[in-house]
């Protein structure tokens, strides 16, 4: 195994007990909490733990922020995937939670995980200051001019007149996707109070990147293997990366800006490889 | 203008100038999100200004915490009037907001309004162990073992075999209702680094009795005056404090914790006078 295979194994593990550990208390929403947050990448997570590690963090200091990142992804899909806003059936391999379960369950299955995820942050045993600073960012991140701005913006494009510019697409996806996977590639600097500079810089070029391998997954990858629907975007005339800028350049814009990624992490020497190979899967993956 | 009344009118301010602070950055969720603030009672915006002030702190030092306080009750009520959960078309003697824009926006709207109710209280300025506590008390109150599960609780009741108990009844109003006002009524004693024993007390018994007194409107009132659908529980067959008391003894409850409140502020003296005020004024009201 790999060492990017073990740490997102490990990340998937932390995030998958963030439930568990709180046992009979979340009643009826346990389950479809617990269902949201099953079988992801925990590409999110695995970037803050290897981030921390990086930085000399214990793991279990930081199992929280991990858990906060992938709660976090895990209620935007539940409500991205709602009937009023991209409207999936699968997610995952497996029925969206709105699916499994209803509609009102989904909403507030997201509305807990959101709400949880702040609290593991809030719960992290490192210095106040820290987790007051990891709180600010990652709630700018994620809210209204952050992660929910983005997906308002893509709801907006859908019954726009005309399908967005390049430059539109890039901020709005820096927004929708790009936002979370920044401020988890930043996360371990900022809990050891050291300069988040050169993670966020990774953080930033990821998050394109992932966001244009997804464009393409949607154009080349089929949904048995992806996990879910593909060929929406073009079916419903949307605007991505590859239709704005063809496939080949799409392509190539993504390799451009792993290489950016890597070479950010010059100040972490070779200690940086896991990151610098989970950039280039980003971009590899098939689902 | 009775103390109280000057208290709400200033939360109600302090409120509504959220969302113009942040200016254009909230691009088509601000009107949503605006809309979902505007024209509340600024009750729980009133506890946390009131308890500050009893604690010494400078308005301007609280203003994000009364901000958060109304925010999330913004998107709670949001969230909880969807087609998919009560299904309300009239709010506060206005449209909800999924019938005034629509279910994407609102769902959005309400994601928004959480995510930036946490904003709000990481960007205090106030000693970081404060902050943190105060975000800690916070998303426990509001999340999937608060007012999330609450309203998870309650819609599973409609559908239930049996209407619920008292002991149940009281159990998911205090996660529903409760918790954000008992937060909102400790907020100060929390900032302020004090004990917050009697305002937890004060706001335990307070929020109770607001529950019963909501459910008392739910009987008594008319539509017109409270803003929204009365009648509700008794068609819906759904059990409250009223159905599983009577309108004597649940009257008779909500007095007696109301003394309850008022008895709890006595380290305050005739300085905690208009909380007192507002006990009275919870279980008086007519919207």
């Amino acid at each position: 195994m790999s060492a990017l295979d073990d740490g997102l194994a490990r990340a998937r593990a932390i995030a998958e007990e963030a439930l568990p550990e709180r046992g009979e208390r979340l009643g009826p929403l346990a389950a479809p909490m617990g269902y949201a947050i099953e079988g992801g990448k925990a590409l999110r997570g695995f970037l803050v733990l290897e981030g921390a590690r990086l930085h000399g963090l214990d793991e279990g200091a930081v199992r929280g922020a991990v858990q906060a990142a992938e709660c976090l992804h895990a209620y935007s899909l539940v409500h991205d995937d709602l009937p009023s806003m991209d409207d999936d059936d699968l997610r995952r391999g497996r029925p969206t939670l709105h699916r499994q379960w209803d509609e009102a369950t989904a909403i507030l299955a997201g509305d807990g995980l959101q709400a949880l995820s702040f609290e593991l942050l809030a719960g992290l045993d490192l210095p106040p200051s820290r987790v007051v600073a990891l709180i600010r960012g990652f709630a700018s991140a994620v809210g209204a001019e952050g992660m929910v701005l983005g997906q308002a913006m893509d709801i907006a494009a859908e019954t726009a007149e005309a399908p967005l510019t390049l430059e539109e697409i890039t901020d709005l996806q820096a927004k929708k996707t790009g936002a979370l996977i920044r401020w988890s590639a930043g996360a371990g600097a900022v809990m050891a109070g050291a300069d988040d500079g050169p993670l966020d810089t990774y953080g930033r070029a990821l998050g394109m990147a992932f966001q244009i391998a997804d464009d393409l997954l949607d154009v080349t990858g089929d949904a048995g293997t992806v996990g879910k629907a593909t060929g929406k975007d073009a079916d419903a005339g949307k605007a991505t990366f590859v239709s704005l800028l063809g496939l080949k350049a799409a392509q190539a814009r993504a390799s451009a800006l792993v290489e950016e990624a890597c070479d950010a992490l010059s100040p972490y020497g070779p200690d940086a490889e896991t990151l610098r190979d989970a950039a280039r899967f980003v971009i590899s993956r098939k689902r």
